[in-house]
């Protein structure tokens, strides 16, 4: 992030350097769009796969995928790093992150007991660190019967 | 992490600018050492924890104490948070951060099957991720349930 300039960014984005000072005030704002445009796609793929989950059973299959998808975009992964880090000092930053933790936090509560959404929810956060820290997917099956475990007898899926 | 500079970190430390570049080779060096010796802290509370628990059912409560602490003390995951960053760019950095995962994970696999090792290393990591990017603590009735949940009946835990 230290290394960000506006030179590189118009560099990277091919565009005249006039034009990143035209509709961003600064090098803040353009960090702010580019993290906001990466939660709302992480979102979106986010919503996109719980949506088509009806059950619970079906919501632990469509976690599973989304952890899945993480693991094959580690670059994506280190985004998120980026954001996290930079949420400390900045608050439409750290506005974001809280932004994208309560639209996973709502998907999970209109399928699972409150106990239960808070601790899936922090379990994918922590699936999506490790994959992302140790560059290697944790197996499915790990996560299929942890997500199961972690939505208990109540929700009805087999563990 | 883009606004440290030798005069700061002197000024910090209270140490004549000059010392630090007499004992360090440079900005890198000062960051490194410093996040050595933050995952080192940050493993012995850890590993003091975890070594006084014998069962799977002392170390979820061990973990649960774990959890607990790090939430009374956000100051300590914003440095984990500017340890990730800088790790997706700083080999040192990344063998500080695998090193922790290691420890972690042999810990835990000395109580738990691979599966649940796995598992429940990846909720801890969550947990503390969410609780610093939330500025709130997770319940540890919450925690505690899902840890021993992920442990599996055949820990010998009653979830």
């Amino acid at each position: 992030m230290h290394k960000v300039t506006h030179r590189r960014i118009a560099g990277r984005a091919q565009v005249p350097l006039g034009s990143l000072t035209y509709y961003f005030s600064g090098l803040e704002d353009i960090l702010e769009a580019a993290f906001s445009w990466y939660v709302e796609t992480m979102a979106g793929t986010y919503q996109e796969l719980l949506q088509a989950a009806g059950t619970a059973e079906e919501t632990v299959e469509a976690l599973v995928q989304f952890i899945h998808r993480a693991a094959r975009d580690p670059e994506r992964m280190r985004v998120l790093f980026e954001l996290y880090s930079y949420a400390q000092y900045n608050e439409a930053a750290s506005e974001i992150v809280r932004g994208w933790m309560t639209t996973t936090e709502r998907h999970l509560l209109d399928r699972f007991p409150p106990g239960a959404a808070t601790a899936i929810d922090a379990f994918v956060e922590g699936l999506l660190v490790r994959q992302a820290m140790q560059n290697d997917e944790i197996p499915e099956a790990v996560v299929r019967s942890s997500l199961r475990a972690l939505a208990g007898p109540s929700a009805g899926v087999h563990s």
